[in-house]
């Protein structure tokens, strides 16, 4: 059979499944990386699982979210973290080296692997022909000690490239036009593969901008092949041994196929308040701007800043613009250093900040009340820049160059100038420090865990009992979204590696005396929660599954679950049951004691059963959706506790 | 009669009093400074006052201290300061341009004037041949407003520098010798002039950092001579023009007199936590380090960053340490990438932030719980750099850099090169962004202030009332600061331009209800406060008059004041009277109510007069300290009416 090259990579990884859409398959991870801000609880379940040494053939703990640091609660969690590292044999990024994606594609990435990152914008590294996917932090720490990482095959769509991009249009108008097309979901289930003659066009930082925002769509992932573009950048990096060459076979077919000719775009821009919002630059050119920002891991690359640099040079950064700089990593800086353009970015007015993520992710550089700003990020969602009701556009490097010199949205092409013709330097520098070595096993083993006062670790979780009387604790409506059973936040956030701490704000939204009768609970047989539809919908965290089982929960019975909820209350030991009849919802109330007799036999044996209401005397039929290996994890007491018993196994 | 430097700069500013040390003077102040933590007031103050525009030479309003935008308050205010900027006719740095003190030197400083600045460092600036000083903000805004400074006459304390500083000696290790000698108070009601044949050895910005931390000793000022170095550093800023040469006449005396030999001092530290708690660095050479931190007014000259680069050039930054480089002004920053020395900075592994105060002031870099941090920063107050319990040492550049390569505090003279011989470039370049100039009085009548929805102009207050009845609110004891009748910190400070939001937080320490109670008394009489001792002490901030005027606040009754809150309780119209008899505190109690009639003829009249308990019956004998200049204010019902009845009188 004809692979494309997502099937190659699958084919090579597949460890359990079949390759058919829509089913489930497990696939060996051969790199993770994991972000600070998610970091630290994967680091606290390798704790938890007595991890040893970390199995696969590189991982990477990198600090580039938390850099603000007005307390010590960061830089406390920086040094666990680099401790962490230490202890399980991970590359250690530390803080202000830069963007964990294009760090990682810089020093690490390699064409033919797996990569897993505890971080949404990880499908980025696809574009070094890699299938490099984002999941949840537990799914990472499982791919750290050695598990197969498990997703549903997931759809080919192919996307042919012809043509070449006209001067003053980059790569951010490709993954724009994708987005034009088919708006933030439609990519979901979707491996997107780029191929054509089009890619000869497309540097692998070129690629880079296109892979990472695969994201906005909703995507499983992005891949690209390996091919000479992608030599040339390993080589420039000082790691061409690391090349192999990987294309799709000739007659290839795709599950989805479309087309892009790159001769036809023009520059785009994502209005307010959606990645998918998407509309010729010329439609809004001429509002004023408040902030012009250039970074992230959505235009990381040297040629982003330096497009930036030419734009701006001699000349002066518009009255009332802030024009805000933000490195993607020290070793591009320092190459925008050596090639003059830091210098022609300082001399027009630019405000330069620390390489890191910075106000992609709300740390900094939030505009002002009822101001625009711009930028070059993958997002803008609503208030993520941190004002609220905020006004954010997104564009390529272009757009937010000239539109800083004007002081209004301004189409790049009506400039007063030629298209800088720009090459990536002739010897570019390598910024050895950018990640520290994992130590040799021996040595890692003697490292302990730095600790400070706001790190906590997970504390034990018992096994499923097999006989339970819980009362429910809380009877909730349709919708309820992960915010709402655990905030994020800067008042909650803090509290990310310290689950006694962060599970005082769960529920307290829906219910405040949530947290005192779950306390009393967690000694004496944990309780359970009632929901409508669409249970746990919103932000990934898994603190919010997490935490209410810190708290005794145990069953969380509701209409049906948001997916990745569900996921998180499995791996977490919380059995997540739904109603056979919906109708049977409105017979329980808060404080109704729900009996389960024989859960244990119960639940490896089928999926429909039936609980006792307690005193009411009522029967209610309810049904789980675990597969045979989630029912093993769940009798274990969750993921942490099955990969401990193994480790156990392992050693014996 | 034969002047000194201070002597002359005092005569020729003279508006009142007589220059016996300990006697009122009044000053003509020729420049202001603004930053943005204290600025915002001062611009509400100069809206409230009406005045139409700045009477100064040179007045800049800077942006260096709330960089950080985590929401839209920063942001907002800094929006609000530009547009004040140009109502008022003063210029403009925007933020990321720089930090205050360094920014003025180089872009409006001129040797022979007088600067007030609403900034404690203020003073750095004396190092030009200026009579710098820090104050209040509405001593600058009344600065702002033409009128004169009234301070006490300060004895000129002459220290006179002999010899050259040895290798591995810097400009930071002379005032830590002043330091060592003095300790934190030994400045107090003092100038100190530098002169002597050792200036010939130091240039400007070495001058620079001996003045800046003037304000560790307390010291009122900090005055160099205006001579060859001074012209070198104007003709580098393309400013030549603005020298003039100022000089001691040939034997002039001064009220004390010091020597300090340069050859024979030696690289020292300032210990944990007071930068009075100097010792020789060999004492605490060994010590591990988290942070070696460079940077702030204290050492913010491109021969103090360069000379790091030169230390860590080629070579790595140990393990575990971050090396935080924070540049002082973007045209020095344009200087360390024009000669090279960025790229060693960053080659090294450093991390470099944006360019403004940042972690001096608490604003990020917060070190991690119970690591040491090293820094080239004024101040190592206790939890000043955000983390509580902290543990900051304050060095120079080169002790920075030595420990920066080693992991612990090190001498630099064991490091095994030799001592950088560095110069200041031959062509600096010059930033011209760094001030916005401003703008021409018709041009600047037309400018509306933008005030975000966190910004609220300061309420009309009204006259002196001749009769008062006042219930006493609270009854405190001795050594009230003004931390307890308002914090600090990053709860209370982002509503520092809203003065019924953070009126809110007034006196909570001390009694929740007040808020509550000071309102209902706001539009109904007023209330007043009953204190020990010490009343007032800490931190100068004026909102601790302002926020509980606002609240009604018109009478403080203590047995004695701290001087600067009195002068602020001044200020804003609260008449601060004390016990003739300390004993008649016990007769008081909350709840007791006191009258007070015929108050504005009494207090014009006499210090010392009486008021009634009512109900009690109780005669009570008071006095009050205000100048005839300060009656006629208090009159007016503060400093902001008695401005804008000035300004009516003059457009008459």
């Amino acid at each position: 059979m004809k692979l494309n090259v997502t099937q190659k990579l699958i084919k090579d990884h597949l460890v359990s499944g079949e390759m058919t859409p829509g089913s489930e398959i497990g696939l060996k991870i051969d790199q993770t990386l994991t972000q600070d801000a998610t970091g630290t609880m994967v680091m606290l379940e390798l704790e938890a699982m007595g991890l040893d040494y970390a199995k696969t053939e590189a991982s990477a703990q990198y600090v580039d979210h938390n850099l603000i640091q007005v307390d010590s609660k960061n830089p406390d969690d920086h040094l666990f973290l680099q401790s962490a590292a230490k202890r399980f044999g991970l590359y250690y990024s530390r803080p202000g080296n830069g963007v964990s994606h294009p760090v990682h594609m810089q020093r690490l990435a390699k064409p033919g692997k797996t990569l897993l990152g505890s971080d949404s914008h990880t499908c980025a590294n696809g574009c070094m022909g890699m299938l490099a996917m984002g999941a949840g932090g537990i799914d990472v720490a499982m791919a750290i000690a050695g598990e197969p990482f498990y997703v549903k095959m997931p759809e080919v769509w192919g996307v042919k490239l012809t043509g070449e991009l006209p001067d003053w249009v980059g790569a951010k108008d490709v993954i724009f036009e994708l987005l034009r097309r088919h708006d933030v979901k439609g990519g979901i289930g979707k491996v997107i593969e780029y191929y054509g003659p089009g890619l000869k066009n497309l540097n692998a930082m070129d690629r880079h901008v296109i892979a990472n925002m695969g994201a906005e769509l909703g995507a499983t992932g992005t891949v690209f092949p390996s091919d000479k573009k992608i030599k040339k950048f390993l080589r420039d990096q000082g790691r061409e041994e690391d090349w192999i060459k990987l294309k799709a076979d000739k007659g290839a077919r795709y599950d989805i196929d479309e087309e892009i000719n790159l001769s036809e775009l023009e520059p785009l821009v994502a209005k307010p308040s959606s990645p998918g919002n998407v509309v010729p630059v010329s439609e809004v050119a001429g509002e004023p701007i408040y902030q012009s920002y250039i970074g992230s891991s959505a235009n990381p690359g040297f040629l982003d800043f330096a497009m930036v640099a030419e734009i701006v040079k001699g000349k002066q950064v518009a009255d009332g613009v802030s024009l805000d700089v933000n490195p993607t990593s020290r070793q591009m800086l320092t190459n925008l250093v050596q090639e003059g353009h830091l210098a022609s970015l300082l001399q027009a007015g630019s405000r330069l900040h620390q390489a890191g993520c910075n106000g992609c992710i709300g740390m900094g550089q939030a505009p002002a009340t009822g101001r625009n700003s711009l930028r070059t990020t993958p997002r803008n969602f609503p208030g993520r820049s941190g004002t609220r009701e905020d006004s954010v556009f997104l564009c390529g490097p272009e757009i937010a160059a000239a539109s800083a010199l004007t002081g209004v949205i301004t189409d790049p092409r009506t400039l007063e100038m030629d298209y800088p013709q720009l090459k990536n330097p002739k010897n570019p520098k390598i910024d050895n420090n950018l990640l520290d070595e994992p130590l040799p096993p021996e040595k890692a083993r003697e490292v302990e865990l730095y600790k400070g006062p706001n790190i906590a670790s997970i504390p034990e979780m018992d096994e499923l009992p097999d006989y339970l009387e819980v009362p429910i604790l809380l009877k909730m409506g349709d919708n309820i979204s992960t915010d709402e059973i655990l905030a994020g936040g800067a008042r909650v956030l803090p509290f990310r590696s310290n689950l006694p701490e962060i599970s005082k704000f769960c529920f307290e939204i829906i219910d405040e005396t949530y947290y005192d009768s779950g306390m009393n609970t967690r000694n004496h047989g944990g309780h359970a929660v009632v929901g409508g539809f669409n249970y746990g919908q919103g932000s990934s965290r898994e603190h919010a599954a997490l935490a209410p089982r810190f708290l005794g929960l145990r069953i969380a019975l509701v209409k049906d679950f948001a997916r990745i909820h569900w996921q998180n209350l499995v791996n977490f030991g919380v059995v997540p049951i739904t109603f056979v009849n919906e109708g049977d919802y409105d017979k329980l109330e808060q404080g109704d004691v729900l009996k389960f007799t024989n859960l244990r036999d119960t639940i490896k044996q089928t999926s429909e059963f039936t609980i006792t209401v307690k005193e009411k005397g009522d029967e209610i039929a309810v049904r789980h959706a675990l597969s045979e290996r989630q029912v093993d994890m769940m009798l274990h007491g969750g993921l942490i506790n099955w990969m401990k018993e193994r480790k156990i196994q392992n050693n014996k």
